[in-house]
Order: structure tokens, then C-alpha cells, then sequence
């Protein structure tokens, strides 16, 4: 089987050029929830049932095309930054890390399926870009073939889920945002408390109650009830849109009337990554985040926006541990980030006169 | 006549390779204050009396060979910028540049002569490094030579002067010095006091009732009444050699226990010199004082280090409005300061791998 570290070395889906809009949004991700009826809930069982839950799960997933050629992790034997790099890279959530059972990947990390995670089966499907109607022809027919009838469901509701919030399709839709502009003009409290009014979750890159890092926003539906999967798609593809014509205006704005300002904090952010020394996890985002909108800008070539993307993955703890046994120590691997950025940015110029 | 600005343009000996501990000391300089016999001080004198005493001075220093083919500028007939600029150049001092009458410079800026400052004739002479015996000899010719038996002089206290702390042989040596090992290991202010404990003035780059912007120090007598000549120079010496002590162990200190901080340091002020848009004076201090650290740990060619203390001026708000007629605005200013740092610095490589 392959190791954490040669799975993580291949490129993702979400780097491709496929998807739209790349200049906001980052990815696209659909995740359903499913549960085998007569089943206890993952956290309602206890080891053996656990087990028992896993075994028919895994071999549902053994028979999935879409996993040909794809790798199991069994997360009790994975290290701890093995699972954090798998958290960061987005194929697991922090909950499947702590207590969940198996994770299976597709190899080109466009599909993870948690197994025991808040619900028996986690399904998500992931793209560079807005792309959340292909998504759901992708996820529908995953869904389908992995359904052998088995599924815990009812006529009137719906998906059964552990948490009441996941009833019903049992589907969350987000999109992952790169919202520079409206961190910079302030604008994004603002956005996030309309978002919520209207059943949409802003959050941190990593899920739930993570903090926003490089100014990527993941954008999703609240609750699932009442709700079709056409309605949820239909609705955070709306609310997108509605978000990047702001978050558009805002970036005109700023290299409008904040000229000076702009150029000033994206040339420094360059110089820096360009000559520190070492850098932190959160400043690098920073950092990577104005090199991003550069690009958008034309100040930096265009063509280095995948490899931007791709850093803002692999500078993470969890990547880095994997990539070297040295990085177990913060300084070293602040050290290691520095000389990994400067790599990338010696060769990138800025043109500003 | 010349203007202030081709003055400027010039190398000023400070510049120059001539004096030593250039590593700490970036320049020594030795003022005289000297008074006409019967008349007043300039600012007990009303305007005819201070035209007349500027008559006097300026037919003796007409006559000065060591003033051969220098400028006479007329404090009242400058700009503002060019009188401010004359005062980053250490020049003309504050006092003057507000109230005093001329100042008569050398072409090699190592001497300037102000009439009615604070006394009739101030005479400084300047040099780059640790160097004031050798501008004690300098200065002295100069004081025999002005000297037609006409300054005011007491035989038992000495030159009479406007100000009782000049009284006695009306001299002031002072040293600039570079100490960002002292401000970052936070032994600045123990150093200072300790000083001023015994008779030894510490002060900002522009003398009295200054900021000490990046991290230079002009360390000075306090008095001159009941020293000799002789004394004041052993003293100062004497001290500037033991700050230049304290100052090497801290960047010993500093490298050994913090070198991953302080390679960031000065990697990052290295970057961010390369790269920046705009930059204010006091930031530009900041990261120059850094480069002429890295200068002299071999993290930058010490064959830059005399480009960096002549940016250390130029960068200044009167030398920039000297230079261009667009730098009366602030902003502006701040954009073409790190136009010149960018240009200086794109050149200039660091190895920290």
C-alpha cells in the first residue's frame, strides 16, 4: 500500500486547470453523508460494532471504480502529522483524525470516503474551481453505486444522519474562496453575518472552527433538511457568485483608490518571501495569499497561481513532517518553509515601475 | 555660488575610506565655539549688530585656505528643504538653520564654519571613522589661522561662549556610532546612563533633542569648562572605544544565541529593500542599519557598506526635496526613497544557505 508521503507527492485534482473562476474560488467540494441502516451511529457503537460497520464499508469501496488504483489509510495506524498533512491536504477531517476508522483516496485525490467519521460513510468529491453542478453528477453516480439498498433512509425525511443538521440529503456543498479584497477593505464580518442570516456557514480553510488562514473562506450550506440537492447547489453556487462580484469590486477598489498601498504590501510580501529566513505557518499564508492576488493582478505571471496554490498546501506542519523527518521541531520546519518559498520565488519577478 | 544641491552631490569625506573602526564609528567630528571680543553674542545682538559680526567672520574665513573654492551659503536666502537638507548633512545645525546668518563649507565637506548660531563662529571638522586626534591637529591650524587676536578669551577660564557648558576651550568631540547590537540585545539605555554619569552626552543622529534613527549614536562631551583640549579627546576616545567593546560583544552575543532571529532580521530588511514600493525615513533607517550590520558580519560585501552610510543621508527628507522637485509630498517621497533603495539593493546578494 502506499505510504501518506507518496500519495501526497502526486498532483490533486484541485491544482488542474479545470473548474472556473480559479481567481476566487480555490475549490469545489460536495460531501454526503451516509449511514447503513440497522447500524448504531459511529459514536453511539462501540469497538466491535465500529469494526463490524468498517468491514462492510471497505468492502463497498473495494468494488467503487472510482477508487481503482486508490489507497486505504487505516487511521489508528497512522502517525499523528500523517493525519494532520491528510487534514490539510483536505482528505480528512479533524473528527475521522481523533476517532474515526479508515479513509480511502482516490489517486487523483479528486475523491476521499471517511469511514466512521460523525456518520458511517463520508463521501466527497473535490475540484480546482467553481464546479459544483459537475460535482454532483460525479457524486450522484458514486452514490449510486455504492447504495446497495442498504442505506439508512426514510421515504418523508430522507438521509439518516447522526447530527440532525445532515438529515435529509444529507449533502454539504462548499466552495472554497480567496476573499483578499474584502479582508482589506473590511468588508468580510459583514459578509459572513449576511451569509449566515441566509443558511450559509463561512469558516476556516480547515472546517469547522478553524480560522481563516490566507484569507480562504470555505463556503457552505448550514443544514441539509427540507432542503434537494439541486436547491443546495443551486443556492451556494448563487451565494458564490454573489461573493465574488464583491470580493471583485472590493480588489478594483483597493488598486484603485489604495494604490500605493497595495503595491507596497505585495512587494514586500514578495521581497520577504523571496529573503526571510524562516517564516511561520500563518504568516506564509499571508504572504502567499497577496502573491495569489498578484497574480490575479498580472503583477505576478498567471502561471504561477497553481504553484501558489500548491505551497499553501505543502508549507503546513502536517506536509512538512511528512516530507522530512527533520520538521518534527517548529523552528527547523520555519526554517525549512523559508527556504522551500524562497526556492519557489527566486525565479518569479515583479514588475512595478 | 554654488547651489545647495550641486554642494550635495559631492562625497563628503565622511565617506571616504580614511579613518578607522569604521565598523562601529562612522564618523568623528570636533566643533570649536569662538567669539568675536566686543560684541555680542548673536542672540543678544539685534540685526545690524549681526550683519556686522557676519562681516567680520566672513572676511576671516575669506581668507582661510582651508575653505579654498567651498560655498558660502546665506541661511535667510535657502529653502526650508535645502536648509533641512544642509542639516542631514551635518552641516549646519538646527539653531542655524532658524535664526543663524551663513555657513561657509568646504568642497570636501570635511569642514563647515556657521556665523551666529549660538556664538559668533562655530568651526566643525569632520571625518569618516575614529579619527578625532587627527581632527584635533585639523581643527587646530584652522583656530590658529581664523584667530587675529580678536576672539573673546579669558586668560583664566578660557573662550567665552553664549552658553556656560561651552566655556573654557568651547569644544565639543563627538563620535557617531552604529550600535543595533546594543539596541537589540536591550543594553542601549543601562549604556547611556552610564555614560551620562560621567560627563558624556548621548544623542540622535541630528544632535540635540533628536531620535536615534537606525540605531546610530552620537556620543559627545557634556562640558568643556575645566578640560583641556587634550582631555576632552582622551575622554571621548577613550569612551568610544569601550562602547565599541560592549557594542562587538553584543553582535557576538547576538549571532551566537539568536542567529536564526537575527539572519530573519536582516534577510527579511534585505528583501524588503529589494522589494518595497514605498518606505518611509525612519523604517529606511531601520533596514539600513541592518544591511550595515550584514555588511560587516560578511552577509553583505563590506565594499557596500560606504554606499549604504551615503544612503543613510541621501534617503533623508531634505536631500530627496533637494533632488527632485516632486518630493515635496510625503507619499511621494516614500516612493521614490524605495525606488533609490530597490535600484542600490537589486544588485546586492546575501547567502544565508
Amino acid at each position: 500500500m502506499k505510504s501518506v508521503k507518496q500519495f501526497l507527492l502526486n498532483s490533486g485534482e484541485f491544482f488542474g486547470d479545470i473548474g472556473q473562476q480559479k481567481d476566487i474560488v480555490l475549490s469545489s467540494r460536495i460531501r454526503l453523508a451516509r449511514n447503513l441502516a440497522n447500524h448504531k451511529f459511529p459514536n453511539w457503537a462501540n469497538d466491535a460494532e465500529r469494526d463490524n460497520i468498517a468491514e462492510v464499508a471497505k468492502s463497498k469501496l473495494n468494488g467503487l471504480k472510482q477508487l481503482n488504483g486508490g489507497v486505504f489509510f487505516k487511521i489508528s495506524s497512522l502517525k499523528d502529522y500523517e493525519k494532520l498533512a491528510l487534514c490539510e491536504h483536505y482528505m480528512i477531517s479533524k473528527d475521522l483524525s481523533l476517532s474515526g476508522s479508515w479513509v480511502a483516496c482516490s489517486v487523483d485525490q479528486a475523491l476521499s470516503v471517511m469511514i466512521n467519521e460523525e456518520d458511517h460513510l463520508r463521501i466527497q468529491v473535490l475540484r480546482g474551481g467553481m464546479g459544483l453542478k459537475a460535482l454532483w453528477k460525479i457524486i450522484g453516480t458514486i452514490d449510486d453505486d455504492l447504495d446497495g439498498g442498504d442505506f439508512a433512509f426514510d421515504e418523508k425525511i430522507g438521509y439518516l444522519t447522526a447530527c440532525p443538521t445532515n438529515i435529509g440529503t444529507g449533502m454539504r456543498a462548499s466552495v472554497m474562496m480567496h476573499l483578499p479584497g474584502l479582508v482589506i477593505n473590511k468588508q468580510i464580518q459583514y459578509t459572513i453575518d449576511a451569509l449566515n442570516k441566509v443558511g450559509v456557514t463561512v469558516r476556516g480553510t480547515l472546517g469547522e472552527g478553524t480560522e481563516a488562514f490566507g484569507n480562504i473562506f470555505q463556503v457552505s450550506n448550514q443544514h441539509t433538511l427540507g432542503l434537494s440537492e439541486q436547491d443546495i447547489i443551486v443556492k451556494i453556487e448563487h451565494v458564490a457568485k454573489t461573493v465574488m462580484e464583491h470580493e471583485e469590486v472590493a480588489r478594483d477598489q483597493i488598486f484603485k483608490s489604495s494604490k500605493a498601498f497595495i503595491l507596497d504590501k505585495i512587494c514586500r510580501a514578495h521581497g520577504i518571501l523571496r529573503s526571510c529566513y524562516r517564516v511561520g505557518g500563518a504568516e506564509s499564508f499571508e504572504l502567499l495569499s497577496l502573491m495569489r492576488l498578484a497574480s490575479e493582478r498580472g503583477i505576478l505571471p498567471i502561471s504561477y497561481r497553481n504553484g501558489i496554490d500548491r505551497y499553501m498546501l505543502e508549507i503546513q506542519k502536517g506536509h512538512l513532517m511528512v516530507f522530512s523527518d527533520d520538521a518534527a521541531i517548529s523552528e527547523v520546519r520555519d526554517v525549512m518553509r523559508a527556504k522551500i518559498l524562497r526556492k519557489f520565488f527566486s525565479d518569479i519577478d515583479i514588475s512595478i515601475d
